[in-house]
């Protein structure tokens, strides 16, 4: 594990991070930020799991999310979307596939399956990491995450539900199995067969009987994807037909872009510190 | 003017806009945040002075000031750090003088002299488009900015006090005239004669019997620059050689990253609102 950066802020220390992951087989950075309180005493954390093409800056630079984290005691890390390297395959011009687009799943295709990981990477490998290395305690956990990152809090969460406490999401893919921009990266990471895309689709999870009863999502109404490759409703529906709680806020006026993530940023990590009970 | 971008941030909107500049004779672009109070009344401004190699982008995306802009009911805008483009003289390469390099100064040397002319722009051509175009009080002003862009502020703030009613900054140049990477700059827009440069020098102009009282700075302790380039205390020593009030916090362990400006950039803000006294 080797510290690429450290740069003080709001009290705290924003680190970036280079390691080895054994899953994905290549190097792989994310970013940390650890709070005051994480000096005196071991704190939460909520992960956060970024969109298509984006690496752990683009949030840890625009996301606005230091302020409430220093004043909640609160770490917050960053991964990045995908393995990359030289040695990684990837399609270049493609901004759905490869780079910066791994869909937090664990590719069973060739010649995908063994670099493409990421949702071990994300449950396992990751978390690892951090609690051998930093002030964090595994007890409370938060999960969040923008459009394909959405996507992966949403499925980690419904997978996962004893490891996280919360989950929230801007403009998630909540169907990606019927999304054309993300059925084609399912279609070459998990094979023709879409009984196997299930357990990577919150919708189809849900109705396979996954539970989480604590997701809060945000979605802009003038979002350019909401219509074609977000489609929140579809989320709606099948938890209003299982009796499942969704927090579901249409944001008037509001896009995909970060101006729209910072600005209720703040609101989700204070309703992930709520859920935590402290 | 065109408006490039727009987007809903914390309930205003973040535009950027391009424009002709005759000052500068050449396009040149601008962000403004407009808060949800412009809806409704004339706002007061902060104009964000950026520092060397930044655009209007950099502070705007990484600057965290919507929030609190939003809160009070401000608009912020930032204008770019220089003019650009094919016809304007620029040495590439050289990230201290030319493009991102205007040093808020009118050039009187060639071929510099009918593009370089940030001084005009900041304090009278762009603040006409602002108040012809915008919801925005010319009676309440706030000036402020990072390194370059804080010697800008302290200049303007300096030579125009019934112009603004505050200035503040990050990690300012405070006595561009004798500092390497500055004074380099200076000699090529202004010529060998260094009493044309302390108009443009906040410490000189100090000495010289400029006078505004309301300046609040900021200053890193791990800042690269501080003791070759910024060196405060060479303001804090002239302002208390002539009895003038200056707040000069020096804030152990920051450096003069966004990281830095983000997490002080609040308490900038209300510094300004409260000097407006509204």
């Amino acid at each position: 594990m080797d510290i690429v950066d450290s740069y003080f802020s709001f009290g705290g220390e924003q680190k970036v991070i280079k390691h080895y992951s054994s899953v994905n087989n290549c190097e792989m950075k994310f970013s940390i930020y650890l709070p005051p309180l994480s000096k005196s005493k071991k704190v939460p954390i909520i992960w956060y799991l970024s969109g298509l093409t984006c690496t752990h800056a683009n949030v840890t630079e625009k996301g606005e999310f230091r302020q409430k984290a220093s004043e909640l005691g609160l770490a917050i890390v960053c991964p990045d979307t995908s393995p990359r390297g030289e040695d990684v395959p990837d399609e270049e011009d493609n901004w759905q596939f490869g780079f910066g687009a791994g869909f937090y799943l664990d590719a069973t295709q060739e010649p995908y399956k063994d670099n493409y990981n990421m949702y071990s990477y994300i449950k396992n490998e990751l978390p690892n990491v951090i609690f051998d290395n930093f002030s964090v305690d595994k007890n409370y956990q938060g999960i969040m995450g923008h459009s394909m990152g959405g996507h992966g809090a949403l499925i980690l969460a419904l997978r996962n539900p004893e490891k996280y406490r919360s989950c929230s999401a801007f403009a998630p893919i909540v169907n990606p199995s019927s999304a054309e921009w993300s059925s084609t990266a399912f279609r070459k990471y998990l094979g023709e067969d879409k009984i196997n895309w299930r357990n990577y689709d919150a919708t189809h999870l849900i109705e396979d009987g996954a539970r989480f009863s604590k997701i809060l999502i945000d979605q802009g109404t003038n979002d350019p994807f909401l219509n074609e490759g977000l489609r929140p409703h579809l989320l709606k529906n099948v938890c209003d037909e299982f009796n499942l709680p969704l927090t579901l806020r249409m944001q008037n006026g509001y896009d995909h872009s970060y101006y729209f993530i910072s600005t209720f940023m703040s609101d989700h990590i204070e309703w992930h510190y709520s859920n935590f009970n402290l």
